[in-house]
């Protein structure tokens, strides 16, 4: 049960990188699209759109000229640390694994 | 770099499930199809299909008639054991605020 709640909010292709990313700190949506290899403007901004109606993320627009936005992880987010830091450690330990079957 | 490889071999839709399913024991096709809700024919066979490629399972082709096919997680799809705890503990633990924001 916990595995398909969890699921229902870090699966699909990009979220976890996205999360992966904010551990870092808050992000512009330019910097997000920049550090995720891959990831087209479109399906960043759907997966942000996503994780901030679950509430995985909060969305800050400064009063600058030009406005800038700013995401950060909301406690709820950084809280799946634990899952990236598991999927970190398991994606080394097995990288030869993984890389002679790429 | 840990987190890219993991989800190399354990990203897309179905894979966490097909583990979450296995860890029980092994399985015919057609109850892996039958224990994962929503997956199509089509999708179980493409994604076994590369988690064998992946040498995350080992499909067994028994010698019964009809044939009888059986997929088993290896050693290392076994090892993934510890993503599934995590984010089964994860789910439980934000159940209440995951079901109030779906």
């Amino acid at each position: 049960m916990g595995v398909h709640d969890a699921m229902y909010v870090l699966g699909g292709k990009w979220k976890i990188y996205i999360i992966t990313g904010l551990l870092f700190g808050p992000m512009r949506y330019s910097e997000l699209l920049k550090n995720i290899t891959g990831i087209s403007g479109k399906s960043l901004s759907r997966e942000l759109r996503e994780m901030e109606l679950n509430l995985l993320i909060r969305r800050t627009v400064t009063g600058t000229s030009p406005v800038t936005v700013i995401y950060e992880l909301t406690e709820y987010g950084e809280s799946a640390k634990s899952i990236i830091g598991v999927l970190s450690e398991w994606g080394e330990e097995h990288r030869e694994l993984i890389v002679r079957t790429k």
